[in-house]
């Protein structure tokens, strides 16, 4: 997952060089940058550990066996690196398991359909669902189209608008999968499918989670391939008969237990002072969860490592947050705010990436605009790595809720090009990945967490300008 | 599939105007051309026909139910057509199935990997093959490792290169699905597995048919996914033990009878000298084969249906072949060579689309270099939509029977860009192709015969240049 990000017209800002903002970075600060970039770029220790963590482990689903696994190698791992702690936080999570699933065309002619279930999307029942289709290209057809919805399948087949930023036409589509079930079922239906939300498509489903509104009354819900979407619809705007069989195991079992990751470099001045950096450790069940965010969960865990190589113990603490749960819940994030209690008012910025480890081009900033001079003073230090742009936008989830408490949030701005060619897919695999992006964004997380943390003054708190 | 062409540095002859080489085409070629470019870029009736085609029909392997009523459908809607003869030929194609097939990997963890048996493979027992795996690069590292090879599943990982043009890439790439399996077994493998033949992938499998030189001694083989052959070459490196289960159930069950399919307007003056335009009809067993080649087939279609519009009969036969059993076999480019007997002799061109109806760029030429100022010439009419290009290469795989026997072959030579994206996939449906784009082809083939039929003297036969 990621947070949608309403991108603000800061050409300005992006412009504004950090020299005029009367921020200009100390010559230790730049130093010590400098050094982390080198090492960033040098090491690739990030790459090697992001392929051991989802070659051996997998997928890692919340309440699944191999994201615990997955987590105790971690644990293990850091444990040798030196952090002045490394722990876990017991989470209770959704345990959503897909079970066995199939969409068969049954008429005009028999074929099987590429689809994935929706997380937490209710089953089927164990015959399945065989029930005729009624395409429709958004609501609003829907609604004028309402007699015909009655005992259907309605499927969604709303396009994925690449006229628009990749993170904005994937929120705008992405609708159709959160609340598609619900929309469907008011009219009577009794299944929905969903159009994959990708600009791009080998036969590829997308799963993703839906929202339910009502505990009891629930249909189930898919993703088809965008290419299986538009033979449907097709198929109806000739005047064939569609009909299709619909077969979903899914169940949310008891809640399960997990766990967020904690490793940290004890403040020398301030140590209640607290800079988050993280990525999320859970992901979906298909592929490998390596872009989605095994990438940034090792980017952080990698910026803190490079740190403590310095040898330099920064004036204030810098802690590494894996949360667990961030795609059916955001049960990690929620018990890691729960678990700070009122030392909210000492996290001085809680750093996630989630957008993918792709070329980073600078910054995104969740926080009063009055932070903003600093920030770009910090983005002057990525410079050599082209990365020293500073925009204004949305948190990532994780750190959503302590970004609502004030804490100023940041994220990595990087090359949204891809991100939603793998998005919840089968093809989220390392190979997908750059190591020397991934060293960027290593570098990225590197440099914006130790100068936050040796800073002479905290960064300012307050309004967040970009949120709607 | 599609004829690898071996690209000759042709520059100084494309750049060449045709004026220059004493064949300007008459007002008459030159009107005639120019309305049936218009009748192609206005009329839609090409897509849409292929969409019917590939989504009431689907896939059409050799043998399948499938593949014959779509035939059936095909000769019903020609005959309604007004052309003077449409019939089909029967021919003996080769059965091959596919079955349940799977492939895990046991060793290091438990996960399913994303394969499609190769075509003409055998099957494996019924509760597989399950041993340790071998990934080498190529053919050299096998060599290299001889010893470690026996008893193993033997998997080449061998990439696409991406620095050579696209059909060249698949032409080197291609070798280890075509003798893989054989050249595994001749080191004591048990299986062979090969990486998907594209430069890009989305967890995406590619089948293709594989070469068995022995009758006895046989393997079975499947290609895997881009993803899957980079994430088991990396577990080796680890130094970890990588064993895979390979199940399939593909069998080659006794010779189906298909039939091409012919549709001809008989020339005024010369009845008996024909020119042959046509595609595959048959396609692999996954996806709709709207690339590949149903595209292609409806192409060549629509062209004769076009320049029967125009009312003036030409004066050689144009004749539209559909060829079936491409893909596992040529037997009906065979049978339609062996058809003709000594008519070949009067066969002034042979013409096929199976690149893919991506944008044409101009035509590419199979034949004695003195014919090319006539190709030129007609490539010249071709000039408002683009296509005006003339490159020497080798036929297409269906009339690469009538071309070694003497007749000019020709093929489009259209964007190669995307066509490996698809080849062989689930991928390839409609919605990959442009409309606009196949009104293109349509038009280069109604202009390349149109005017092959109404030439004073006929194409020179001979020598072809390009051949290896």
């Amino acid at each position: 997952m990621f947070a949608h990000r309403h991108l603000l017209p800061l050409v300005a800002l992006i412009a504004l060089p950090a020299c005029l903002s009367g921020q200009t970075p100390s010559p230790a600060q730049t130093d010590a940058a400098n050094r982390l970039i080198e090492l960033a770029l040098r090491d690739s220790a990030a790459y090697a550990r992001l392929g051991v963590l989802v070659d051996r482990f997998g997928a890692r689903p919340s309440g699944s066996q191999n994201l615990e696994r997955a987590i105790d190698w971690i644990v293990a791992e850091m444990k040798t690196q030196g952090f002045d702690t490394v722990y876990t936080q017991p989470v209770r999570v959704t345990h959503w398991v897909r079970g066995t699933e199939s969409a068969t065309l049954m008429s005009p002619r028999q074929v099987k359909l590429h689809m994935l279930g929706l997380g937490r999307s209710v089953g089927t029942p164990a015959n399945g669902i065989t029930a005729p289709v009624l395409v429709v290209r958004d609501f609003e057809e829907l609604r004028r189209r309402a007699a015909e919805a009655k005992g259907k399948i309605v499927l969604f087949d709303y396009p994925f608008d690449t006229t628009l930023h990749p993170f904005e036409a994937y929120g705008d589509a992405v609708r159709y999968r959160g609340i598609g079930a619900d929309t469907a079922m008011a009219y009577g239906a009794v299944a929905a499918l969903v159009r994959s939300v990708t600009p791009r498509s080998l036969r590829t489903p997308h799963t993703g989670s839906l929202r339910y509104a009502d505990s009891t009354r629930r249909i189930p819900a898919a993703a088809v391939s965008v290419e299986d979407a538009m033979m449907l619809h097709r198929m109806q705007d000739r005047g064939e008969r569609v009909v299709v069989r619909l077969v979903m195991g899914a169940r949310t079992l008891p809640m399960a237990t997990s766990r967020n990751v904690v490793a940290e470099i004890r403040g020398s001045e301030h140590p209640e002072e607290v800079v988050v950096i993280g990525g999320h450790i859970d992901s979906w069940d298909v592929g490998q969860g390596a872009m989605d965010d095994g990438g940034g969960s090792v980017a952080a865990w990698e910026a803190l490592r490079l740190i403590k190589s310095l040898g330099v113990r920064p004036r204030r603490t810098i802690r590494v947050v894996l949360w667990t749960n961030e795609e059916v819940g955001l049960a990690g994030a929620r018990a890691y705010r729960d678990s700070i209690g009122t030392a909210v008012e000492t996290h001085v910025l809680a750093m996630e990436s989630d957008n993918g480890v792709f070329r980073p081009r600078g910054l995104i900033f969740a926080g009063a605009d009055s932070a903003l001079p600093a920030v770009r003073a910090m983005a002057a230090l990525l410079r050599p790595i082209g990365a020293d742009s500073v925009i204004a936008g949305e948190s990532e989830a994780d750190v959503g809720p302590l970004v609502r408490l004030g804490v100023p949030g940041m994220a990595i701005n990087t090359d949204p090009s891809r991100y939603f060619w793998y998005h919840h897919t089968e093809a989220d695999m390392l190979d997908k990945l750059d190591p020397a992006d991934l060293a960027r964004c290593v570098a990225v997380m590197a440099v914006v967490a130790n100068t936050t943390a040796n800073m002479d003054a905290r960064l300012p708190r307050g309004a967040v300008s970009a949120s709607p």
